[in-house]
């Protein structure tokens, strides 16, 4: 039983909390039984596994934790990345907030037969909000990095501006969904160079935009529901 | 300029943090510039404003806001609850999580006409991350309080376990759909009070289920749509 917080497991779990000291060491946590759970399901082998009470005392893991949440069982794992794949998957670009990005990683999971794919500027998909908003399907569907312009296949653009809708779209698999920054979108080069932009309806008297979240999931359903279930 | 952290303005929005302190003043704080423009635009008054370096010094501002984010600039205003109303609109049974609440305050006003309506043991939609999530439309779109038996209308309920899927719901407006609590879905009785189940459809090698916030938007999507726009 871990009695001390000078203990390297513990001095490891805080230093993940930093992306910089997650992408050194290529390792991240996963806190709370649920993601522990899903990461035993998806077959994922902890490096290092802490459980209250039993290898470390309660107090110690608590405030090793980043969550705050008092977790009784945190759990340390390689990062693995996907390639780019699947008939519809999803391209990010400076989306910043990780609980977007991990929102997405459980809504791709869900609703595409691809993974997330994290294009420059967005949010570490191994932070600990953005595992969290996963609820473990980063286990099942791990993200993949790319460049827009290495991807294959058609791309559609999520634009709030654009003039036609989701429902009207007309291309083949396989297919990206690309979306981008919670506030400004797409940049100019990435919208001229999709071979669509649609837009998910909004009403007239609603919001300027929904949320990036939002948007792509209401596109995967739309547009994954008709190319993945012919 | 306010200098000193014992100001009544300030500890008045230190207060807000707390949902007991929300209820008895009947007053809720937003911090930053876009949601105190949100406010404007929907024709809020502030019962108090407080702008960094002009009205307040920065380092006290920052110190009573909740989100530690830096706020330039912190509004106190009034709660508002709406009525239940409109063609379409969401009911929320033990929805916890504030980011959830919120972001259905948004996806609401941008695919219904009518409120959330906030059921039992949810979470304070006046609450700093719940006005944050809802980026503003908690102001355009106030939630409503009810039980769900006393909403007139037809009941849809999301329901992950349910044979039918959203695109094939038939009924007529006034529309509810009601969702339930992120993990264990809605209560038998209400699931057997309801008009109609019906789930997202989703990938068999997906996860157990879509977040509440995920599912509800999805289901304002496709019925929201078809409903308003004939």
């Amino acid at each position: 039983m871990i009695t001390s917080a000078d203990n390297d497991k513990l001095k490891l779990i805080r230093r993940l909390r930093e992306r910089k000291h997650r992408e050194r060491e290529g390792l991240f946590a996963a806190e709370g039984e649920d993601l522990v759970e899903a990461a035993e399901r998806a077959g994922w082998e902890p490096a290092v596994l802490l459980r209250a009470g039993v290898d470390v005392e309660s107090e110690l893991l608590e405030r090793a934790s980043s969550l705050g949440s008092g977790s009784r069982v945190v759990g340390v794992y390689e990062q693995r990345w996907s390639e780019p794949h699947g008939d519809v998957s999803v391209y990010l670009h400076e989306v910043g907030d990780p609980g977007n990005v991990g929102t997405l990683i459980r809504a791709g999971h869900a609703l595409a037969d691809g993974p997330v794919i994290l294009g420059p500027g967005c949010a570490d998909a191994y932070s600990p909000k953005a595992v969290r908003a996963s609820m473990g399907s980063v286990f099942a569907r791990p993200p993949a990095r790319s460049e827009l312009a290495s991807l294959p296949g058609a791309r559609l653009a999520l634009d709030a501006r654009a003039d036609g809708v989701i429902a009207d779209v007309r291309l083949s698999p396989p297919l990206v969904i690309c979306a981008g920054a919670e506030r400004d979108g797409l940049p100019t080069e990435l919208l001229e160079a999709a071979d669509a932009r649609a837009r998910v309806p909004i009403r007239a008297d609603g919001p300027d935009s929904l949320n990036v979240a939002m948007a792509v999931t209401v596109a995967l359903y739309e547009l994954g529901n008709r190319m993945l279930r012919p």
